[in-house]
């Protein structure tokens, strides 16, 4: 039996004491799985008095994360604070500064300082490792690193964000618009205190950005993502998108093109009977496509107390187990600059516009999807006879285009003066 | 650098030559990942002049697979050749004793032989990895193994046998019987040359053996699995369960009950809209339950050059990486010897009967099931009038029932003297 693997544990909010349920429940089972005792020595949070869910009486206490993560008798420190500076950074710096290894969940703060945060912990030969960051329960990062190690990646796509696929589909299932479902959603808690960062594709960009990392041997590069919430989804695309056989989800997708590295978070349309087309609620699921395993689809709860603790605890036994790995599986130092590419993997669009219904006007926007060298897969006007008559829905599905192409095709739009209000493009996805 | 990875591999089918071609295309991707090149030294097959789909000229050649483990310039053998005894573990054997690590695909050695092939490895200070044995390319060893390693496991389930779930699937969707689409599957190449291995269920018992090894801490026991193959699943009970919204899987399922370890491997009605039930052709799939993480489900290819060569890599990478994990997740000598206990967890049941079309010939089944404590949910005579109305086909669906207390009820139908042949029963699990 080898010295007890000894955790600092900053932050107890509900991952932080989820963490402690387990050390405290499966001391025996853990003990078993590694060969060594993992015990908690030392804990850290804002609000000592505050009560909690835990018999904390036999750790001791640091109002600092940081000096908690340089105390002598913590080995990991577990960062579960949240937030992509202050005292998470801090905290996180100060373990390795000292050599420790550090496990965290938090996807923010490796979104934005990860490549820095990599090249420290390997200087310090020290390790970061982030399971809970992505996906919360689903062992992805692990799936990814390791288990398709051998692989040249492809593709990286996921539905990481559970409060927007609770959006999503409860806005489809209720037939309810978006602001309705949102206040719903406000309502029962699911949202952050900045609700931007659900449903305005922050949060799941942040964990895209990490995937893409790892997948693709680049610096974690979010401020690369292209970044679009579901805001401006609307009830009437979840509907008419379903009459075609396809559900709108935020769907996370990370590939290299002969261009680069294209990274998108954004609404698109996936076929309703795949995997991803039927998630529904608060579950996330990730599909990993590699040269050799062909595609890889992983499904589970993204977020939680116990699903979240799951994740970090994995990181914990890897390294009560001696296992090692590069942050983002390989040395920091060789992972490339990523070429800041915008999307250019062309993919069928669905579009819907609104025109007034004068002659001529479907004419006008075929012509400007024509002249922009996109061919029209379907076209149809919505309106039944006598209804709003004085303009025309016309949704359009394109066969495979640019996604510049596409741009440029509604940008002409507007110079037809046949359209009223903006037109709604959202790519389809080949899942 | 340290010092080259150097692969000793025995077996050049399909899987053997699908890891050639990795170690070959990717050499430069798996350096950086390991930070040590992963090399093949030496090869072995019985037939040294077979055309292969590789170059194998810069390995050495061995006949003796034997003689291959106990290279002096092997640090890793690569066992792909299968079987349980021969040559397989005679080889397997040869590189523990000489202390070294073993990769193997071949679930029927380690579901026969892994308890002692474990301790051998542990005393040997060698380690054995078997990615490949279990669901091809999908890293499920991994993934319960060290992904949830923080949970007590629940329940592993999967369909595991790629080739029965497309005979299944395809008896579905085609209409036809079973015999006549074991036919199209052995023209299609996708049985075993013996076909029992997979349609007697024999393959995905290996298979749910090691999970269970693994989940539940016990030794691996295969002989006490309750193994029933797809031979006997009838189109008819295909199509009445449709209507009902179930599909009938292949499936294992492992659990941990008051009366120890239960390890099935039998046909069951799943919910067509699960994840189970939807899975169509020759996918597998990994359903896994832990007390913190929730539910976990895995989906990917089962078989095949690609996804299987992947899952050895897999291995390698993380030998090459320094990991370092017992057989089946904890020290062989720590592990349970497994109550073997027949499956006593209570499941609803689909009990299709066939009957003399005498008066009160439904009352007497009613009042077997009845007498063995079983309460009924759903009860329909199928026969539309006139149709073969000298016998009355009764389709039943239990409430949850203990599985002794089925058999009970069964074994009473056949003394009411109103049973025309054998009747159905197939498990209903909930997934």
């Amino acid at each position: 039996m080898t010295a007890p693997l000894r955790l600092g544990l900053a932050g107890l909010g509900t991952v932080g004491i989820g963490v402690v349920k387990i050390v405290q429940r499966h001391a025996g089972l853990i003990t078993a799985r590694t060969g060594r005792p993992v015990t908690i020595t030392a804990v850290s949070a804002r609000d000592r008095t505050k009560n909690r869910d835990a018999d904390l009486s036999a750790y001791a206490w640091e109002d600092d994360p940081v000096a908690l993560a340089r105390r002598d008798d913590v080995d990991v420190l577990i960062e579960v604070m949240g937030g992509h500076d202050g005292p998470a950074r801090a905290a996180t710096e100060a373990a390795i500064a000292a050599g420790k290894d550090v496990v965290t969940a938090n996807k923010a703060l490796l979104a934005h300082h990860g490549q820095e945060l990599a090249e420290a912990a390997e200087a310090a030969g020290a390790v970061i490792r982030f399971e809970a960051a992505v996906a919360g329960g689903i062992p992805v990062i692990k799936a990814l690193t390791e288990g398709l190690a051998g692989n040249e990646i492809r593709r990286v796509m996921g539905v990481m964000n559970g409060t927007c696929n609770y959006i999503l589909t409860r806005m489809q299932a209720a037939g309810l618009p978006y602001a309705t479902v949102f206040e719903e959603a406000r309502q029962l808690g699911y949202l952050e205190a900045d609700p931007n960062l659900d449903v305005g594709g922050i949060d799941a960009g942040h964990k895209l950005s990490l995937l893409a990392a790892i997948a693709f041997g680049t610096r974690v590069s979010f401020d690369k993502v292209e970044l679009e919430g579901i805001g401006n989804v609307s009830i009437e695309d979840i509907n008419l998108a379903d009459e075609m056989g396809y559900h709108i989800k935020l769907l996370g997708v990370a590939q290299m093109s002969g261009r680069g590295l294209e990274q998108r978070m954004t609404p698109c349309l996936v076929p309703a009977e795949s995997p991803l087309g039927q998630l529904q609620g608060g579950t996330n699921m990730v599909v990993l496509e590699g040269d050799s395993v062909g595609q890889i689809v992983l499904r589970g709860p993204g977020a939680g107390e116990g699903p979240t603790a799951s994740a970090v605890m994995a990181d914990v036994i890897d390294l009560a187990r001696g296992l090692r790995i590069s942050t983002f599986g390989q040395p920091a130092a060789t992972l490339a600059q990523p070429v800041a590419a915008r999307s250019a993997t062309p993919a069928p669009y669905y579009i819907r516009a609104t025109l007034l219904d004068k002659p001529g006007a479907l004419a006008k926007i075929a012509t400007c999807l024509g002249e922009a060298g996109i061919s029209i897969d379907q076209m149809r006007q919505l309106n039944k006879p006598g209804e709003k008559d004085d303009l025309a829905v016309v949704l359009i599905v394109t066969h495979k285009a640019a996604p510049a192409d596409i741009a440029h095709a509604l940008d002409q739009f507007g110079a037809t003066g046949v359209m009223l209000g903006a037109p709604v493009a959202i790519r389809i996805e080949a899942v």
